[in-house]
């Protein structure tokens, strides 16, 4: 295990306009805004969602996408640094017009209809990512030897 | 893209209790602490699900009910202005007996068996919901152009 | 209904190791930290789910589990007492290599490939669960008569 302490700060809530990218566009509006570490929750709807399952076994990340207009039931994320700038790591739950659900790992190529999503920015020194090799992922603090 | 920015304010645990209705409950939480800017997290189980989906195309909500005895595993939402009063937009993920999960937009009818929300209170300019034309929805801010 | 309103305390970002139990890893967090008041997101990857579904009629857990490689895409609970010591509840939905969605009620034998949970403690005097004779799971303030 490890962890982070945090003062909360500012809080934002951002809407982002129809045609843009779910994922690009949080990531752009943290790095306009230099937010280094955060965590956040946001809902909406989507034209079609782009998203990723990771195949533990594999250590790779598989591509999907659902070309469907889809609610964005909750999607929940977090920002640290990789590599020195801030990066999103979001996951949600979708769902379509019969009410069925779907998720995963959210990608670049998500097309907002529209999306509301607050981020709690924390005071504090920021998470780094590395590469863990206990995952093949890339992960705060990197590799972890033990539960 | 439209942002709004604010001070963390105080937050509210609220239960629900057996037979209150899930989005008119929290709404009137909201409206007599006069909680005009917030963010807000749910989990529980409910009786029933009264859900919406919109349609893009057509630009209209298409409701639909889950007369089942279901978990809420993921409900995520915010509260901002709409025609001055506080209102709230929520989401939730649902699941059933066999862990199936469904979702969508939270409509006024669904019946809490029991229900625990977190409710984040924004110190600021609450954001106000204006009709936009790109989607047929009250969205922040009204009508954006472009992305 | 009842409420509890506190002031924002620190935030916490937890990583959980590959192998840590995820319920009773965000847990033993909480009871090393005296965290007594807290809501929760979280999201990652499990190498299998142990989810429990209650049964409103017989008023008893179904426990089932899926054994297969998930994404977490969206954990939703909070920290409050029971029988004196910080207690997790916590619900989370699921998606599989193909994105269906599952979910639940989220218990001990969640196995972590990857996880990342936000804690946001709160200042104030912590919510006690107490047997609810309406539901007859245990839940702030005990039992409450009438919505």
């Amino acid at each position: 295990m490890i962890d982070y302490r945090f003062e909360p700060g500012p809080v934002h809530l951002v809407r982002l306009a129809r045609g843009a990218d779910l994922y690009d566009g949080l990531t752009d509006y943290a790095r306009r805004h230099d937010i280094r570490a955060a965590s956040l929750t946001f809902l909406g709807a989507v034209r079609r969602a782009s998203l990723r399952y990771y195949d533990q076994e594999e250590r790779r990340y598989v591509d999907f996408a659902i070309d469907e207009h889809l609610e964005v039931v909750a999607g929940v994320g977090n920002i640290s640094l990789l590599d020195g700038a801030p990066f999103l790591h979001a996951h949600a739950a979708f769902a379509d017009a019969d009410g069925r659900a779907f998720g995963g790992h959210l990608n670049s190529g998500t097309e907002v209809f529209a999306l509301e999503a607050t981020i709690w920015q924390l005071s504090g020194k920021a998470p780094v990512r590395a590469p863990d090799d206990c995952t093949g992922l890339t992960l705060w603090g990197g590799t972890l030897s033990g539960p």
